[in-house]
């Protein structure tokens, strides 16, 4: 995909997948914008992650946004009475508890504004539709369709100058994306991806999450580099 | 339009437009969910007059977002070193300086994610394109745009509860939508217009959004029940 500035940004989540799409990034030859949200999520692990990852790629700079809890409802989030589901089938077609409403529409968005405003017109995001083929905001088709929108509504779409929503991972396999990131000379210890680590961080090893990851690494003949209690 | 349920998302942002946007939703059956956004404004005074307009409406709820500043760059937002500018001809159709990146694509994206989660479908937003046709987010090409992305992104479009936009007056003229507003008994005592308030709240009367309201009022006959400096 062509390139118009030198500049990306890059939605990092402080895990295993936006971890690796930044390394995309980086290796097309672009400077990270990193942009972290936080949402009330069940920890802050992940943003301290966050941190680490976009010091490691040495982003050029590094924005958090506070998402008020109370938008989104979803049982990802501290306040939702659900707990983390656990060993469940990772079949299932249907949209899974953890979706979270609008979430990578607002991260997305944001995504835009800054991008706008720092001149960098390709954004990237580590979405994936193969293991999360139940969250629709993850889907090649919604994408298509955001970039549509983003190139209608902002001045650099409609001056010619448009944005490129880069989904790297998105038809990838865990173990693929560990072995692109792998390639790519991502330090995968200072990503996490657990919904539900112990107080002192550490991966509970049994939430879906935890489980694609294992079987990721597993798969793709690497040793994962973070603890489990499972 | 058909509506979804009896609950309606409506974007406040304490103006005249977007008052008479939840006037509209209001006469449509619909018990309102108001949503206002602050993001660097050079006052507060339209947050207050959001609050007015809510209670006004009786609305069931209303949520502030704040928007981090840094994120947008603007003419219209207190950290920008341009002023915001005064009597330039209104005809212009470049983009005016006073666009802030993705605005409106944020302020929906939160109306997604707020509607899916109390189970609203239908958001109102007081956008219009007669006034503001430089704004890309403003134009009835943007919106359609953006409604098939929240239908291709969100678990409510993907299993059939999809939302609607609605843009009631999108295609008015000021002085149709103070006509409009008006008819359905909107207070325009308790809206804001003016980019530039002095430190008692008092409009300047010369800048686009003071200038446009006056005609507007003028126009459609009635007394514009708010004071002026100039």
């Amino acid at each position: 995909m062509k390139r118009q500035t030198g500049k990306a940004v890059i939605l990092l989540s402080g895990g295993l997948d936006s971890a690796t799409a930044a390394a995309v990034a980086k290796n097309d030859g672009l400077d990270l914008y990193a942009m972290t949200f936080s949402y009330g999520q069940r920890h802050s692990i992940e943003i301290g992650c966050a941190r680490k990852i976009a010091l490691f790629f040495r982003a050029a700079d590094h924005v958090f946004i506070d998402i008020p809890s109370g938008v989104f409802r979803s049982a990802l989030l501290k306040n939702s009475p659900a707990g983390v589901p656990k060993n469940r089938s990772l079949d299932e077609a249907s949209i899974p508890d953890t979706y979270v409403p609008a979430r990578n529409i607002i991260f997305l968005s944001y995504a835009l504004a800054y991008g706008e405003s720092i001149g960098a017109r390709d954004i990237y995001i580590g979405a994936n539709a193969v293991d999360y083929s139940g969250y629709p905001d993850c889907r090649p088709s919604f994408f298509e369709s955001f970039t549509a929108m983003a190139n209608a509504g902002t001045r650099a779409g409609i001056e010619g100058s448009p944005f490129i929503i880069h989904t790297p991972l998105i038809s990838l396999k865990k173990s693929e994306i560990i072995r692109l990131g792998m390639s790519l000379g991502v330090d995968y210890s200072i990503t996490h991806s657990c919904y539900d680590p112990d107080a002192s961080g550490v991966s509970c090893g049994t939430c879906d999450s935890c489980r694609l990851r294992k079987m990721g690494f597993a798969e793709a003949g690497f040793d994962d580099p973070i603890p489990y209690r499972l």
